[in-house]
């Protein structure tokens, strides 16, 4: 009885759209005098589940949020201008004294309370500038749209929009719950200014590890489905909270289980969308598609290695099709395959069968290939799965920022 | 007595230096007017090593001529404009009759034909252009000079310079051998245009297995060691021939072993810099050491990772000492290490230390880093293993040629 829940997009909102969350975004001065400080604040105590970064180099806050995911959370505070990554034992020193600033604000207890920062590498945190942005956000939380766009402003680094979605899903007896989030940066697309961040809330009432589950793989097929430059950062961090506010209760059995997922699947998509249309210097949007592979593993490793290869980039922004580059990526991927099976095509038309050139029309591929959204399919032809993942093209523009960071 | 072995370079010589190999290379048509066509020809029955891509995408000929190394070569055709590569059944009957018609013209066996192509990927050869050029070239291979570039030339696509390398040692008793060589392209830095090939000769006596040996760890250290873009061929070939001419017998326990060495050490480092130096749209040359690892292997793909990231090499483009990229990269690579021992110095200026940031005077750094050889050493300080490895950075200039092929 799928049929019978709704999930409706909701507009303009984003991690306050759940009942029971406010948010607020300032400036404290640690970033010239754009927004540089966000809190998302729960009512009640918030289940959470949490992805991080598998980069070996983890910043102090990452080390924080992770041990701290078993507990009843209230309160994120999330900073942007300075990542207090590789800042050692200071680093964790001011991670946690962020938790205790604002816990004691908040008046909740410290460890109730996430800390993500995002920004510069190696820098040590401006505490008396954090310390005084907490204190003058404390009193400000709201639940309207301001609020909302304010914290999700507040988190930008590079961006050049905020990034926000949120859904509702109506359930057959007319109840309904929500979720909702904002997402900031791209991989490491950012000089320094490190960092993917997303942070979403829902007021369903869901045990932790059964909400860890479902959230690890709606981020692997959303925010790690994505690649700008396949720089990971040191401060990656996707957080969820779920606070019960909605009383409707998701259980491994429950029958609205399916739906609480595929809602959760579609805020994360539409925000990881949203992060990479906001890649630095894109000019095409490239959806790549690897079907008939033999496991979703292989095939994830596969994408990653077309949509990171700069010569494939490179050719979409040079609107080429040029599917030699994309076999060729896809062979020294590290993953098994034959090559003489591979069909790949590129929009509606097929470049190559059996792991060979076939004609077409380069006319009509000029065509195709100018337009922004561009759409890429590889059969591997021996096996049933398929994985969708979503890159950029490599362009002037991408080496005009990441060269001129500090110049 | 190291000391009594003298290794002295061959300047405007490559891979005809040694004694008993000629070489010639001529236009066939292929590639509009310039030379597209080069063997390389043994006096005698040379012993052969080689060392191939690991991309699962091998072009026909690279299966040929791994099949074939255990036979007594007498010559190496290379073609350049078409890579053979992603054409099926036609390609490897293809590359067997290049083998052959070339045998013919030579007077050798099909089976001691070496056969090598780089160029497009997924077009059939023009085999009638190919047996007629093989049948000009086949009364031409000489010693000279300008046969010798003529080969060196003959095999170059992108490249923007012939790249040729060789060396003589003079041995205590007064005898002596040379290794000699030639090599095009980098990586898969060439549109379409696939390919580093690098072909070298010796005159000395060695036994094939221990040949094999010390060839792929030359190979390791140079050609291996070198990255523009991490994008790997269909087609990456390196071979080396030992002809015995000069009756100078290297086995594993003769004292010239390690000058032998040596020697083909700096011959396939020298080739590869050449290479490397050549990298589309270079503006700087970075050399990374890694030192204190506790691995070899582990080392490498650390130093592939931080010369392969995007936005290191866009860093060094802007002329920015941005360590946390470094430190970043290093991090994603996949080897396990401890960032709180972690040290970089830029040039002679410590950046980091244990992994966090130290004060430099940003002038002198600037000033350093206009320079167009930059050093960058990485210190693990948990291990006595030490790595050298060579990159490139990230220009608009990469981005022109890469996204400008076909049209």
């Amino acid at each position: 009885m799928k049929e019978e829940y709704l999930i409706n997009k909701i507009d303009n909102i984003g991690v306050t759209a759940a009942e029971g969350y406010k948010a607020a975004g300032i400036s404290g001065g640690m970033k010239n005098c754009s927004k540089d400080l966000a809190v998302v604040c729960s009512e009640y105590d918030a289940v959470a589940a949490g992805v991080f970064t598998k980069n070996i180099v983890q910043a102090a806050p990452v080390h924080l949020c992770r041990s701290r995911l078993s507990n009843p959370v209230r309160v994120i505070v999330v900073n942007s201008g300075n990542a207090n990554a590789c800042t050692g034992e200071q680093g964790r020193q001011d991670a946690a004294s962020m938790a205790e600033k604002t816990a004691a604000c908040f008046g909740v207890k410290s460890e109730q309370v996430m800390v993500c920062s995002t920004g510069v590498i190696g820098v040590p945190l401006p505490m008396d500038k954090i310390n005084a942005a907490i204190e003058k956000i404390s009193g400000l939380p709201g639940k309207g749209e301001g609020d909302d766009l304010a914290a999700a402003t507040a988190i930008m680094t590079t961006d050049t929009s905020a990034k926000r979605s949120a859904c509702r899903v109506l359930m057959p007896n007319g109840r309904e719950f929500k979720i909702g989030g904002m997402a900031k940066g791209s991989g490491m697309i950012c000089p320094n200014m490190a960092t993917m961040l997303a942070f979403l809330t829902t007021d369903v009432i869901i045990e932790r590890t059964l909400l860890q589950e479902i959230f690890a793989e709606a981020v692997e097929n959303s925010f790690n489905a994505i690649t700008v430059d396949g720089d990971t950062s040191t401060n990656d961090t996707a957080l969820l909270l779920a606070n019960g506010a909605s009383k409707i209760e998701i259980t491994a059995g429950s029958a609205v289980l399916p739906c609480f997922k595929d809602a959760l699947n579609r805020v994360c998509r539409d925000l990881a969308l949203q992060i990479v249309g906001d890649g630095e210097g894109i000019t095409k949007l490239l959806r790549l598609t690897i079907s008939g592979a033999q496991d979703n593993a292989g095939a994830r490793i596969m994408a990653r290695s077309i949509l990171n290869s700069p010569l494939v980039k490179t050719a979409f922004y040079g609107e080429d099709a040029n599917w030699g580059r994309i076999i060729a990526a896809l062979g020294y991927a590290g993953v098994d395959f034959d090559p003489e099976k591979v069909d790949i095509l590129i929009g509606p038309y097929r470049v190559a069968k059996n792991g060979g050139a076939v004609p077409f029309s380069e006319e009509e591929m000029k065509l195709y290939l100018q337009e922004h959204d561009l759409d890429i399919q590889v059969n591997l032809n021996q096996g049933s799965v398929e994985v969708t993942a979503w890159g950029t093209d490599l362009s002037h523009e991408y080496i005009n920022i990441n060269s001129n960071y500090r110049t």
